[in-house]
């Protein structure tokens, strides 16, 4: 029989980490094991433990334990990577790549060789770069190497389009291509609000601010915390890929994809449309774009480059 | 303190009426009262035993009751209405009007005397016409009474698209205007899957054949059931509206609304989307339509008005 | 990677039955195959059709299909037998036992044929007896062939204590031994409401009350459908045990186990207090019963024993 | 119509507090404000908008907003108290006292002012007496004023038989009686696993040392995280508590209610077992405890008694 549990690591036990940790156990999607450096091992597993004392009073059968030994990550069905550090003041983006670059190679090893079958997940900042440097570290397939953005774009999106109408959020479809941040290209003209499109409902002066506050969403949370970033919304949208591999949905979400050829370009990881199931990026999808779409997809596409490139 | 259970009364008991009074349960949008006419007393009460003894299982605090008193429903908060006969061989279309616009009348008497505050969800068929009764019949504004077709017609399509293409059902949206059955009016060009024009993912010759067979969706289940008509999808689609309501979700659905000069038609109660919310139907978009579904809503439109003319 | 979706097998597509892969897919454990003999294959495919209509509207990606064809059924992960006859006037309970033999018989080779790893739980009554045959039928070993009972037995009893203490079903707990119906031992002095004694809570003789109106749950309702019996707590509590199985829960639950010494009882299927995981029935445990208990069990265990003693 | 969102206060807006307003939002139980001093708005703007960014993804129409005017909760139906601080190195238990009374004082002033038939929820430390202050100040009737510590203590000694026994959360019952902490009584002569009483299933000096664990279960997080306090489980059980109120569940769970004789007490907030439903308490509990048990209360009582006197 293989019925059993599956199981979800989480590196990284910052904010996010905790946060998807804990909305995988709630969806009861299989145990967790959070992990992060032996420093902080145990406020690692004072979180876990907090979590699992949860449990009985959120109904979850998910135990969730706090590690700094990756051998307790052994054959993890997925892997989310929420490892790395923030860009500080005083650092210049080529030195957070690096800084955290480096981070990706050492957990990039430690996956392959305890969860060589894996799927995973990456959250870290710059996400595409991160993400292609797992896909190069783990030698993994392409489509079990998988970055999160277009996920909490369009959510933000979504929200904001939610409550600009005072309509519910569960009818407010949307979809965003291209990198994360402000080079994302959201493609208005699909987006709808139960079916009804979008551009019959807000005038094209509101939307496009509520596309540029899009861009601009994760800048937003940092100015109003002060010190930190967004969490909830970050880990609810990995938590939503994680579960659609899980479950095998056939969920179609844009994810950043390792490209080879699609929308003209190769060797890149770019966010773009996908069908995720069981065997993580199953298919993308190749929109036809209008002339201003492809050209702010180019414009994200070089951006995304210019990053790539400062990798070593 | 307002601070209490809400309550729902479902008018019948059968397979839709029975189905519809446990998603209530399941939801924990309030407690229950199941109602039948008084030869159906005993298997109405037998079948709220049964539900209310699958709550502890299903760990929902919500009770169930069965009656045919209509005291029981006393100041329910929203009223599901699924009584009436169906169609059966022999029986012409004006035969069921009558037959069902009489149980309208009845039922509405009731409800307008114990729940006079109530909103009111009519699935009985022809739903456009009974619907128009039940406004009628119990003096209620508009707002609060509606009926369901386009939820669920909007269901079938998007089941079919999910099967079709195997993608998630979470993903594809669609619409659907008009009358229910033959003659609706599916805006396929408004249909996406995760934000993805369906017309780029299906081939016209097999989205109209997914069309039509949406048109005669309800007589598929009917032919296959040989002996009776479909209820769990009716009933998913009458309780998702109540939630909206209930919880003053103000989703964006689809829905059976008062016309008055929307779309060009007066007195007529027709599909059209609506914004679902704490006082029932809130807001009629009026969408701008090509030729081509201007003209089939008018169709639609038409016999709707037909039916409507069979009452007395 | 092992990821993909369960599947399990719901046989005889009934109320219950049908009832049961809806519940399946709302809890999207896995995709769902119901199955009923040639005569019924139109109106089972007809159930599944509307049941897999009602997805996009409750939101669950699982896939339900009817079929009279066991092949559709292969490698499922767990199968829930519900077919069978129900007693009818005129008919003695060796008529019915044999009827349902033969039926479980069938059954039974083709699931060993299509499922040989399946875990197998049934509801056919006299469900003792039917899960009896239906292990030395698929010769599957003892923890992968389980009956239901007790789950809906206390079901009952926790629904009963929560109507007449007006107090949620949450925080009800019960637990009943032995046979199904009649001759069940509902352990009450081991029930508690949030932790507190029932016996605190209720006077002996409203106790005593329930625990009868519990014994003869079954007939009760019988009584009031006047034609069919229960469906919805049935269905549940099969679920309930599929989901313990299927997500590795854990579950204490009681169920009808395959017992080898436990209790006194040799070679005999017999509600008693178990746990379920993966790997089916996990554990028995063996509790110390009072002498009245003891007694009231080996009643119950005589009952049981009759009825297998018709078994040819 | 009386139908619309409910609206629930969560007042401070530190992890507790944060988490809290993110699981009620879960739970669609209504529109969410979280609250703190003026210093911290923008970093509780920041949270607010995040969990709001996350609605999409995770599917509830809840509407949370970050404030530090107490304008903004005007009409709540409930509302969480979780603003004040933690007890640094340094600092005596009365200075915290007092430091914690001034904030409970100065948030009754504006709830009795904004939100006059609002129930409270206190989770602010030492919680028997910042419970007792809110009562005071706002001038609420008791069954208004509520503390919690019973739910998260009972959580946690679930969590640790479940993990001791590998068994579901979702079987184990247990049950709290007396003050948060260190002089918690624990009745496991009442505790089951799926009905099995706990004492069977566990030795007793291991079911002791869970018992101490339990007592402990604040300090273990406290020591492991290093910089804060445990706040999933404390959130999660303060929550419950809502959901109880907002969905009139009448659950029985152990909350820090006013005594007046109950037990022996008077004028005290202890922690008993009660009724929660629609109007707050419903009933407090008396239990019959053995000489040890209520030794072990009384003991429990008067170091609640003692934290009161310092109050001013």
């Amino acid at each position: 029989m293989t019925l059993k549990r599956k199981k979800i690591a989480v590196i990284g036990s910052g904010y996010t980490g905790a946060t998807a940790a804990f909305l995988v156990a709630q969806k009861e999607l299989g145990d967790v094991v959070l992990v992060d450096i032996p420093t902080a091992e145990n406020p690692t597993k004072g979180k876990a433990l907090d979590m699992w004392q949860a449990a009985p009073v959120q109904g979850y059968d998910a135990y969730i334990t706090g590690t700094s030994n990756y051998e307790d990550t052994k054959d993890s069905d997925v892997v989310l990577i929420t490892a790395g550090v923030a860009r500080k003041p005083g650092m210049t983006r080529d030195d957070l790549v690096q800084i955290n670059q480096n981070v990706m190679k050492s957990v990039s090893k430690e996956i392959a060789t305890y969860s060589p079958n894996a799927i995973v997940i990456v959250l870290t900042n710059p996400v595409d770069a991160m993400t292609y440097t797992v896909y190069k570290e783990t030698g993994f397939p392409k489509h079990r190497v998988i970055g999160q953005s277009g996920v909490l774009d369009t959510a933000r999106f979504r929200a904001f389009i939610a409550e600009e109408l005072q309509m519910s959020v569960k009818d407010v479809t949307g979809f965003v291509l291209g990198g994360h941040g402000d080079t994302m290209v959201p493609l208005t003209r699909y987006a709808t609000v139960g079916g009804i499109p979008l551009e019959t409902l807000i005038e094209k002066e509101r939307l496009d601010a509520i596309v540029d506050r899009t861009r601009k969403g994760g800048a937003e949370i940092v100015n109003l915390l002060g010190n930190g970033s967004a969490y909830y919304a970050p880990a609810a949208a990995m938590v939503e890929m994680a579960e659609a591999i899980l479950k095998d949905q056939k969920r179609v979400l844009p994810a950043i994809a390792y490209l080879e050829g699609e929308y003209g370009y190769h060797d890149l990881y770019l966010g773009v449309p996908t069908l995720l199931g069981a065997t993580g990026i199953e298919r993308i999808f190749e929109l036809t774009l209008t002339e201003d779409e492809q050209q702010a997809l180019d414009q994200s596409a070089k951006a995304v480059e210019e990053v790539k490139n400062v990798l070593k």
